[in-house]
This record gives structure tokens, sequence and C-alpha cells, in this order.
């Protein structure tokens, strides 16, 4: 993953397979205007990779890395074993709902923890908008941007109730 | 939850019960440096009371909020819908070994992330890890805190494993 | 959700996409003759308008409401901690087959229950019977109404035993 | 069960094991200044005498039934599918952590609605919470006692946070 | 359920729905020789009519009565509470993928006890094999069909085996 | 086992460690007065020895074979393949609550069913109530003692009842 | 199964809708270069014929023994109990997602080893992996073809990270 | 961890506190002759360690890896991502009854197999019969030493029986 443009946030996954979901976090990061790269980095088929680029990723100005992986998703809990960077963890649903990722996922042991969100798609999304809020406390235009996402959020949210209250 | 000396990080849990896990937290991040403060905030019984420490945490200076709960875990989630700073979540094991409090703190919908960790007292010090971490990217001394730490759990660990390896 | 009509039963969902489930609870309210109002008001999105709904509701007439959720479905709890009235709290199958929204749900701490019924459209559906059964203690037509409703229903089942048991 | 006295609440369980968990209802009910009478009937044991105990109800000024069980917990369907008053359901953790009588009583088919709490003895209290609030909807002596009760709560809450915060 | 013919087993289900899943039943009753009725006795819509059959069957001639459910299947165990026959029950699949159903099936309190088999299709097969089985043990034409379907269903077995094996 | 007395109900279990949950189906056999025989039959360091004992049970005079396993329980499948008399599974809760056992023992594939009952103890006494409720097919005396075994215990459900109802 | 080629690895699955998960074994372990033969073995129909190829595996040259199976998933501990060959056991998803095949195959007792691959495709391309890596122990002709296939992964995964990195 | 001895398995886990229960590995080891060394590898806080010890293991004449961990249990898949050795998983109980710990070794991904064991110490027993059942393709001695175990076990379950039958 070439440092090119320095990306605040990285986004790795464990398998081609899962870049339609990973994209997500790319998407809203996007919107958030944090810039980032996305990278497939496996755990298991290339784990002196993906050790090298946790490694490094600090002194590349980096701030958080997102890490999407599938069954006994180890990904994230790899890279947080060798940076001191917020390493953030998306379960994904291969089998068993994606309860099987999950608990790979969160249930690290005391030093080495994972901050985990939601299995699949919406954990993607959520993945990107908890790096967001991490990037915000320096950056108030990041800061300023998740707040008016929030807002919009919440408009639509009131619309579509009004409209679902005048129907009938 | 008065601001007096600015605390980086505020613990919060839903009950005086969930105390005495939760102090595992603030032990971590006074050992690491990081200033915090502790208090009971519930989302059922002081609703407007959480709400009101999430909305002012941001301006008095907090950068990352640690919540723990247990059952239908909603501390994390209602502290995430008040403010833009990092939720960190602990899922509390008070009954289901704690898989119910697990999927209510990480199952978020998009945009209100709760970046969430172990179940119990490995989780409220993951937490508290994780809440280092953030505050290390812009803090040298927690960063070099944090390093340290790890270095003396492989050391430790390192010492265990020739124990163990000279027994027979 | 303004007052006109005066509702007797509240339906609130946390999400535009929990419209066609939680519309079956309006169906079953129309059929018992028991008035209700559909809004969308989410614990995460639209916090402070949940709340404000949820601290009215009483004044307004309202005798229960039915909040219907899926993940880590707060909004049944959200509305609970702000109101004295019977909360109903629908488990949405977002995920995780529903058992997610289901412990988020049910698992309330003491004082402030959410009476849960089952996950998806039959929950739906058995929150507003169950609604229409509080409005039946001081309403007899109501009353009359979910009896009858229910005589109709055996009558069916026999009507369908019939047929079964003369085949072949 | 006798009528004496004009319980508004009746509190049934499956098995004399389970009085100890259910007898937390009845501490609140009258806390709360709600009448109630336990007793013990098995949908299994005495079908014919839960039958009509449930039958029978209503019209004896009854106006909620809480049912505690076990294992397949059947009693709080049982009691529904004989009266068209609201019945709260405690799943019990006698095996499996409750799970099983949890999924035992809350999934129940449409028409037949059991309000279902959380597992155990936080359970059992919030079955006497939530039909206290039944009771509420037409006594307001009820009402201001679980509103006294839940401000009581808070200032707790409060108290114990404060006492917290001070601490080192 | 009239008792022409004297059916040596009985087949009901709690809805109409249920009578695909539970038509496999009696395809397998049929095929071995053993004589069956279906129909739809459901625990909560029919309760009275449900626990008639299950005490009037044994006095019919009846010798096993097979039960299939869904979500929170009481109807096995309903059954069970009034006859001293073998219930054999069968949980269906219709949410959380029958896992509530079989819990709720399988977790009889001690003396009333349900037989329970796999859920869905498989399970509907096995109540019938069951079933079979205890007519078999008074009746040697069912036990030598039952052992001729065994001999041919292993003699299938081994041809698809020779075949797979010339694989390749 | 030997044959002597010609037990009508053979009761397996998988190791020496699981005796005194499974002594529970002989107490319960010997007082409805069921013949029964207890003996260790594992599916793994025994199976040569238990599918000799299912082959021979049917010939010997058994009407049902109790077995009870933990974990991976293949006691009771393993029996079921070998003999047409009917098995009834008993899950022991070795690890995972007993769900492991539950779900190994209730899942059998088509022809070859498993009547499982609850997990543990009561299971135990259940599968020993299953065995007599067959027995009493062809034995009035069995079915009678049965019959007074619940009536006894309806009797005693009253009384405790009837007690906890004239407290305070 | 005929012991014609001297297969080193055998396939066997319990039934005929089992082939085209199980095929997936075949095909990495022929691309490995290790002989194998597929055949259907059922530990209930055909039990005998399942404990015969068990017990002559090992004499036959065979090194270890690949069980697939779903449900209560019993063929790999049958066949375990039978040779000390290393059996190796791939859980199928034939319902509840597969874990009641996981808990029924990984669970076993002590002494009665069976190494458990993950539920489904990738567990049955897992176990023969597993299978070439205990034949890689003596044959370093197949321990070069799993290095090689191991280093294409890695470049794969490399190449598609480029591909990704390089979408703007 | 020193060459020393050639072991031809080794034992590792994740921490210091994992190694009563990884004893019980060492303990089958030694009394069924295959030489074993144990030491802790943890893959989070000693990662470079634990990838050393895989990558050179098979060079120094190891012939399987047995790795034992809790919770988000990765160190088993660490393992097998370096070397072609078979490494088996042992999962502990550290919470959530294990289930995290299987679900997190088990679900591998293709190319990377873990052959999994049963939760806790009767897992870490059979992981050990397992690594002896590959140690004996290629030496007759520990096959014997296996052979005569089960024997000896066999023999054992038989004594036990035959005690139990003599029972009352």
């Amino acid at each position: 993953m070439s440092s090119t443009g320095n990306p605040k946030v990285l986004i790795v996954m464990g398998s081609p397979s899962d870049t339609d979901v990973m994209r997500e976090a790319k998407k809203v990061l996007q919107s958030l205007g944090v810039s980032c790269r996305m990278g497939i980095y496996s755990a298991h088929r290339t784990p002196g990779r993906a050790a090298a680029l946790a490694e490094s990723a600090r002194d590349s100005g980096v701030v958080a890395i997102i890490a999407g992986a599938g069954m006994a998703a180890h990904l994230a809990g790899a890279m947080a074993a060798r940076t001191i960077l917020p390493v953030i963890g998306v379960p994904l649903a291969a089998s068993l709902s994606g309860l099987d990722a999950l608990l790979a996922t969160v249930q690290m042991p005391p030093g080495f923890p994972v901050g985990t969100v939601a299995v699949g798609k919406g954990g993607a999304q959520n993945a990107a908008h908890f790096a967001a809020q991490i990037v915000a406390l320096s950056d108030p235009e990041v800061a300023d941007k998740i707040t008016a996402w929030r807002r919009a959020k919440a408009a639509a949210a009131e619309a579509a109730s009004d409209e679902l209250e005048a129907e009938d």
C-alpha cells in the first residue's frame, strides 16, 4: 500500500470477496472528507505483508485502521498486535450469520483492543464513521461534516415520519 | 460530572453494581498517564443527565467516552447518539454470559458507531487501552507508555514461557 | 406526531425500512377499532424527538406505545425511560435472525420494562393485540372485537382441520 | 386462587421452586400499592386449574397476569390462550441460562401475545412494574408511586455517581 | 378429529401453514402401513379442542401423537399434559432457524416428556418413524416394513457410494 | 448386559461420570414398576459392545432404550442405527450448557429417530417417564401408576399453591 | 471402497446430497498430488460398512480420513472410534447454519479426537489441505505443492490488492 | 523454544493462565511416548516470536503443533499461516463458555486449516491424542501405545458397566 497522498485511514480486508462490503467504508470516508486507501491484506495468506503494513502505518501518518474479515476473523487482531493505532474491526457474514466473525473480532485479550462495529455493510459504514470521529478530534472540518451528516439524517427521518403519519 | 482537571476520558456505567468491573478501565488509564473521570449515568434511570453529559463532553476537552452496561446495554449507544466523540462500549455479563450486552452494544445502526470491546473485565481494560491509543495520536508521552507496557508484557510472556519450557 | 384524533396507541419505529413490518401492527389495531398513529422516531438519529414524544404521550391520551427496531434495538427502551405508559417492543430481524434485536429489547433493567413480543411480522401483529388488550380493560367494545377475532380464528382453524382430515 | 380482596394482578408460576424469584414481583407490586396474589399453576401438572384461573380472571377484576416459568416455559402462553387480559411472561433460568425459557415465552403466534420481560429476578421485578404501569392508566395514585420510585432511583444513581467521582 | 378407522397415530399441527411439512409424517406412516389422521389443533387458538383430543386419544385406540409447531411451540407439551400416550414433538422452523421451536418443545419439565425429533421436514419424517417403531412393538408387520425400509436405504447408499467411487 | 430378569428398559450412558444423572431415570422407572437395567456403553470407547447391545435388545424383550451422553453425544444415535426399538436420548451438560449434546442427539437424519428429552437430570427423569408411557401401552398397571403419579403431583402443586396464597 | 490404487486419503460422507460440497476436498487433494477416494458411508444407514472401512483403512495404506456430515453429524466420530488414523471432520450446513453439525463433530470425548474444520465448502477444502499437510510430513513433493499453492495465493492476494489500491 | 531433544510436538498457548489446561496435552503425549515441549507464544503480545517458532518448527523436526487459546483465539491460526505442519487448535473457555474461542479457532479460511478439538481440558487431551495419531503414522511404537490405551479404556468402561449393572 503506497503512502502516496498520506491517507488518514487504511481500509484492509482479508479477501477480494470482501471488497463490495468494505467499499461502503470508503464511500463514507470520502463523503466526510477523510482520505483513505483500501487494500487486501490477509492474516493468513500474506501475514508478513499485513504485519509490515501495521508496523509502518503510524509513521506514515495514518490515524486509524479499519479491518474487515469473515469467519475466524483474525485480521483486525493481527493488525492490533503490531500497531498502537486504533484498529476498528468489521465482522463479515461469511457463515453462521457472522456471529463467528463478530466473536473472533471483538473478544481480544487485554492490551490489544479492536474497536468492533456491527456485522456486514452497516458495520463497514460505521467503521468509517468511527474513524472519521477520531480524525475529527483534530480536524474541525471533518467534525462539521459529521455534524452536518447527522443533521441531514435527522431531517430525513423526520420527513419520512411526517409522510408516514400523513398516510391513511 | 464536573470538568475539574479536564479529564481526557470519561468512564460511565449504567449502575453502581458495574463499578468493580469498570474501575479496571480507570486503573489502565491512570497507568498510561491519561486523565479520566468515572460516573454513573443510566440510559434509563437518568437519561437526561446522560444526554447532557454526552452533549457537553466534546466542548470540555474530552476525547473519548467509555460506556459499560449489561443486559439490554443501551448506554454506549445513547451516548453515541448525542456526541461525535468516539464512544467505546464495554458489554457487561449481567446475564446470558454477556451475549445480550454484546449484541445490544455492537449492533448499532449506520452513522452512530460504538467501538465495542470484549465482555467483562478484559473488555474494560481494553476500552481504556483503546481510548489511550486515541489520546496517543496527539500525545507522544502516552504513545511511549503504551509501547513500554506492550514491551513489558512481551517480556513477561517470554519469561513465563522460559519457565514453562524449563519444567518437565 | 400530531395528537389530532387522540390516538390511543402510538406505533414508532427506528427507520423507514421498518415500515412494512410495522404496518402490520396498524392493520391489527384498525381491525380491532383502536385508534393509532405511526411515525419514525430513532433513538439515535432523532433522540430528542423520540424523548419528547415519550414524555408527552401520556398527557395526550395515549395508553400504550409500540416500538419496533432492529439490531441494537434501543428505541423501545429509550421510550420506556421517558414514560410510565406501557411500552411494547417489537424486535426486527435486520441481522443475526433478529436475536440481537430480541435481546436488546427484552433484557431491560429493573424499573423500566419493555413488554417484548416475537421477532418480525408476527411480533408486530402481537404488539397490536397486546395494546388492544390493554385498551380493552376500559373499553368493552374493543374487548368484544378481540373476543370475536379469537372466535373467528378458532373457527377457521377448525375448518382447516376438517378439510385436512377429509383429505385422502 | 380465591378472589378475596379483588387483587388487581395475579402472579402465577409453574413450580414451587420458582417462588423465590417470583416473590420479587410481589414485593414491587406491594411497594407500588397494587394488590396482588401469588399461586402455583402449572401448564403441565395442573392444566385445567391454570385454564380455569385464566378464564375467570377478567370477571373477578384482575387487570394483568404475570406468569413465570423456566425451560419450555408454556405457562404464560397457556394463560394468554384463555384470557384477553394482558399476560406478562417472566422467563426463568432453569437451564441453558434461560434462553430456552425466553424463546418459549416470547415467540408467541399472532393473536396471543405475551409481553415478555428479562430473564430471572430483574425480569420478575419488571413484570411487576409493567403490570403497575397498566394499572396506572386508570389509577393516578399508582402512577404517582411509579413516578416517585423513578425519581428516587434517579436520585440514588446521581448520589452514587457523585460518590464515585469524588473517589481518589 | 373423528375416530373413523381407528387411526393408530394422530398428527396434529398448530397452523394450516404447517401442513406441507407435517404431511411428510403422514407419507412415512402410510408407507410403513401405520394408520394415521392429520388435523390442526392449536394450543392457543383452540386450546379446549386440543385438550379434548389429547384426553380422548388413548381410549380411541391411538398409540402415539405427533405434534408439530413453530416459534414458542407449545402444542406438543399441551398434548403431553393431557395424555399418558407418548407424544412426539416436531419443531418447525418459523423463525430463528427453528431453535426457538426446538427449545420450546424439548425442554419439558419432569413427568411430562415430549420425545423431540429434528427441526423441519426431516424431523417430521423421523416423528413418523419413531411412532412406527412404537407401533412395531406389538405389530410384526410394521416391524418388518421398517426393517425392509432400512435395508433399502442401506442398499441405496451403497449403490450411490459405488457410483461415486467409480467416478473419474 | 445380561438379560436376567428381562428388563423392559435399558439405560445406557457413555461414561461412568454420567451415572449420577442417569440414575434418576432408574429411580423413576422403579417407582412406576418398570423393570430396567443400567450400563456403560460408549459409542467411541466400546462401539462394538454398544452395537451388539442394540442389535440384541429387541429379541431379549426390551421395549425401549434410554441413552444419555454429553458433548458430541453420539450414543443414542449409534443405538438407533442398530435397532428398531424406540431410542430415547438424554443430552448431558458436560460443556456449553449441554447445547452441544442436545443438538448432537436430536438432529438425527431421516429414518433413524432419537426421541430427545430435556438436558440433564430433568431429562433423565423424563426419558424414564417416556419409556414408561410406551410400556403403558400394553401394561395397564404401569398406566395406572403414571396416572397416579400425575395426580399426586397435581395435588402437591395445588397444596403448595394454597400455602403460597395463604402467605401474608 | 476398493483399495485399488492405494489412496492416501479417504473422503467419506453421510449422504449422496453431501457430494457437491465434499467434492471440493477431492479437487484440492488432486491439485496437491494426493491420491484419494470418495464414498458414501453413513453412521446410521450403513454403520457396519462404515465401521469396516475405518477398521481396515490403516492396513490398506490410508493416512487420513476426511468425513463430512450434517445435522447430528456422527460420521467422523464413528470413524474415529474404529481407527487410530487421524480423522478430519467437516460439518455440513444442513440446518441451523451448521452449528449443530459443528458441535456434533468437534466435541468428541477424550481419546477419540476428530480434527474439525470450518462449516461447509471452505471446510471441505481445508480438510483436504489438512490431510495433505499430514501426507507432506513424509512426502516432500506434496510439501512443495502446498508451499507453491500458498505462494500463488499470496501473489494473487497482492495482485488483487494492487488493483484495488489503484482504483481511485 | 529451544530444539533440545528434538520434540515431535510443540504445545503453545497464548497466556500463562492457560498452563493448567494445556498441561493435560503434555501428560497425554508423555504417556504415549511422544516427545513434546510447552511454551507461551501469544499471537498478540509476542507475534514475531510466535511467527518465528511456526516458521522454524518443520526444519527442527516437529511434526505437529498444538495451540490453545481463549476468547478471540487467534494463536492456532497465526501458527497455521506460517507453517505447513498440521496445527491442532484447542479452544479455551475464557468467556461465553468457550464458544467464542471455538468459532475463532475452527472457522479458518481455505488453505490454512486448523484441526480443531473440543473446548477445554478434554480438548487439550484430544489434541495430544490427535498429534500422537499423526506421529503413529510413522512410529509403530506410538501406534501400539495408542491401541493399548484404547483397549485399557474399553476394559475400564466394561468393568464400570459391570459394577453398575450389579448394583441393587
